[in-house]
């Protein structure tokens, strides 16, 4: 057995969940805070890689001995959150734990992902959204992006919205949920699918961008989709307003 | 006339609002941004003085030419907040700018403030309320809260939740708003009154979250206020949890 850890990160700080040279990752932070609860060295798998500056609300991660596919512990499962915590800097907690199956793999296993993204709209910026929404100070038509956003769902190829240099040949995921909500002056992108491409949900964001201020169709999304051109999409959101936030096995 | 401005800040990295010897403060942040922007230095007065870890999502500051009651500048005011803002660090943002009048004081004028209070209850800390909200890992009855809370409505002395050693005389104040809500995981304290005793918001606080735990009876606020005894309410919430919200002229 092994054990599957749900965490939640500010990503500002890291570069990324994937343990880097140049920098802190939050794998990193992970494995080292269960190493030091455990008393042995652990090895720490996510349920995906993320960009640096990148939040998670939820991100799963299997927790295993280091070169073993199980671990042994006598920490109760519901203690375990709490006990981790203590070992983990302020901007990653550990939520929830359980065991799985030794074989289980927390990214292969994946059956759906959601992500949002949040645009901060007023003139002005906010001291609180700082490093966790992109703050564009521009008068974004709702209902237009939530028209564009629903020309996602289903099963189709994202080319499109993949960033280039990505060698990823199967470029078609299945679109479930995509659309966007205005909380206050906040602007809420949700998007949740089997899979995403390489920048996708940046990239699409992008876009959204541009069919809020009118300078696309909402309808020209399905022409994006088809000419499987990436420069006819958006600019790449930056990684700020990102959070993973969802995690289905 | 002298300038109006609203501002939020994070508090996690300030003494609270008022200029102090042994550390930053946010006071002194918008005097030097001011200064920098209209090229002379500036007085910079607030609403009310906020505790070391206090935030804000509304406070009111005037900003004047040195030594004098007025300001000139030709920078309109609705380009101010984006301008100022260039001058000030990330955790704190002007979002609105207004001209009052020469004689207007941002403290003594104020006519009603609200106060909210964040407190966080799943057992394990969340990451992204570090600092932004009490983590109390408790089950909390928010009934009872709320019933405890009603008994705060009205014209009454406060003087059981003012911090000990407070030279204020007149411990009278009507509370017009006091309410409690659970927003997911998070319980949502508002108070909104004509003003307040020094750390009323949060021994208030602490007192409810002993209501909360069935520690004390609701009904006992009543008693609590009668007695005027310090000693008889809750202990001072932290100051990480506690938001001024809404300031009304």
């Amino acid at each position: 057995m092994k054990i599957l850890v749900k965490l939640a990160f500010v990503g500002t700080h890291y570069y990324g969940w994937q343990s880097q040279k140049n920098g802190r990752s939050v794998q990193e932070c992970v494995t080292d805070a269960a190493s030091k609860l455990f008393g042995f060295e652990c090895d720490i798998t996510g349920c995906s890689r993320t960009d640096s500056g990148v939040h998670a609300n939820e991100f799963c991660a299997t927790i295993s001995q280091k070169g073993k596919t199980e671990i042994l512990t006598t920490i109760p499962m519901d203690a375990l959150p709490r006990a981790i915590n203590c070992f983990l800097p302020e901007d990653i907690s550990v939520f929830e734990a359980t065991y799985v199956a030794d074989d289980f793999h927390p990214r292969y296993n994946v059956k759906y992902k959601e992500y949002i993204y949040k645009i901060y709209t007023r003139p002005a910026r906010n001291a609180f959204f700082a490093h966790r929404a992109w703050h564009y100070p521009k008068k974004l038509n709702v209902d237009a992006m939530n028209e564009a956003a629903a020309l996602l769902v289903g099963t189709q190829d994202f080319r499109a919205f993949m960033a280039k240099g990505s060698k990823i040949v199967d470029t078609c995921r299945t679109v479930v949920v995509a659309n966007v909500i205005r909380e206050d002056d906040t602007i809420i992108f949700r998007i949740g699918a089997d899979g995403f491409l390489y920048n996708m949900v940046r990239i699409i964001t992008g876009t959204l961008i541009e069919v809020g201020e009118g300078r696309i169709e909402p309808s020209s999304v399905e022409t994006i989709i088809k000419e499987k051109n990436r420069s006819l999409a958006g600019i790449t959101a930056p990684a700020c307003g990102l959070y993973l936030d969802k995690v289905y096995y």
